[in-house]
């Protein structure tokens, strides 16, 4: 699956967590990274072949006013025209399309009663509308909130987040163990130091076998479902 | 009350809406008409005074992706600054906020099930949160389905609606009652035909009363509902 990562932000160059994701993104050239705003005249023809040609688009940016930022909206002003983004003859429907949105506000704010007041889920139904339009599926956004304040931990986790985000195709529990099995693998794979590759294979064995013991509890549990309906 | 109306519309000399609204907006120094899309360079210090200056501040633009015009989204970065529009020393708080949109699509799409699948209140609730954010009081929006269809009629209640949009500080059925008789007494005023003077008379004559037996009976309805409870 081919990922098209567009990029909105007026000063990308000074955004801490844009600067930080660029380096996450699995370097191979099933995902592509697109920055907006260091577009001079946005040639509307490329923008539209970069959609043809992939399968997943994502939006990412920083929540501005609570929409997407001026380069973002234009963009979407130029390129998804009728004929070719939506009405008869559109090419793009059956596309995922994904949002990576950056919030200088903590995530609990966002929320009846907090400072502020709506959701994410409410504040993003514009993208939702547009991806209806489109006839995209909406997947669930990746919300970075407060960057600048994350632990390591956090922004470890925050890389195994984007990066399943960007790449994989199921993002159910199983499709996510097997992400994490394939690029442990890949790691074993390049490293030539034997009691490196000894360790590695030791937590590889372990996550496998966390994984198959999983998949049969899951099972059993079906099963006693199952019994008492 | 003065009321500063900021109109978006990238194509503003061919929208038939924006010309038709132009020609209905009260020819006094209470309303001001501010077009973004004729301005080059923005300046902020002029738009900060603006609404400074007025108490009821209006985005008037088309939903184009379900959100503002790219002028207007340029507009809010430029122009809402922290310290100025929110945050300690915030001097805009407690103004009154409306939202007059035309939608090129039929209003009934806009629901669950519907073409566009999503409320106009959904959809505007990135420009809800602005106004919490500003402390702004939010107003119910006046939304313009498809101009270029609507009949004669409906133009005519859109003249009335509008007027009352931008003017009215009531919006109570008295406020709106109090209103038609301003107006109509300013007609009466201006008018010079003994015999159209006349026929003005006896309509806000006419008015008048009905407005009168309305209030009073109202005023029997709540004293019976209050026997009842």
């Amino acid at each position: 699956m081919k990922t098209l990562i567009i990029v909105a932000h007026p000063d990308y160059k000074q955004s801490s967590t844009q600067q930080f994701l660029q380096h996450q993104v699995p370097q191979d050239s099933e995902v592509t990274w697109h920055l907006l705003d260091d577009i001079n005249d946005l040639d509307v023809a490329v923008e539209q072949q970069l959609l043809r040609d992939h399968q997943r688009i994502i939006f990412q940016f920083p929540l501005y006013w609570y929409s997407v930022p001026v380069s973002l909206r234009q963009w979407q002003d130029a390129v998804l025209t009728r004929g070719f983004a939506y009405g008869t003859n559109a090419v793009l429907a059956g596309k995922e399309f994904g949002i990576v949105v950056s919030l200088g506000e903590p995530i609990n704010e966002y929320q009846a009663g907090g400072r502020e007041y709506y959701t994410i889920s409410e504040l993003l139904k514009p993208l939702q509308a547009m991806a209806n339009k489109l006839q995209w599926r909406y997947l669930k956004p990746l919300v970075i909130s407060q960057f600048d304040y994350m632990t390591d931990a956090q922004r470890l986790d925050l890389v195994v987040n984007y990066q399943q985000y960007v790449t994989i195709d199921d993002t159910s529990f199983a499709g996510q163990q097997q992400w994490f099995i394939k690029q442990l693998s890949a790691r074993i794979n390049t490293e030539n130091d034997p009691v490196k590759i000894a360790q590695l294979t030791s937590i590889l064995t372990q996550i496998q076998d966390n994984y198959d013991e999983l998949t049969e509890l899951r099972w059993t549990v079906d099963l006693i479902r199952d019994e008492e309906e």
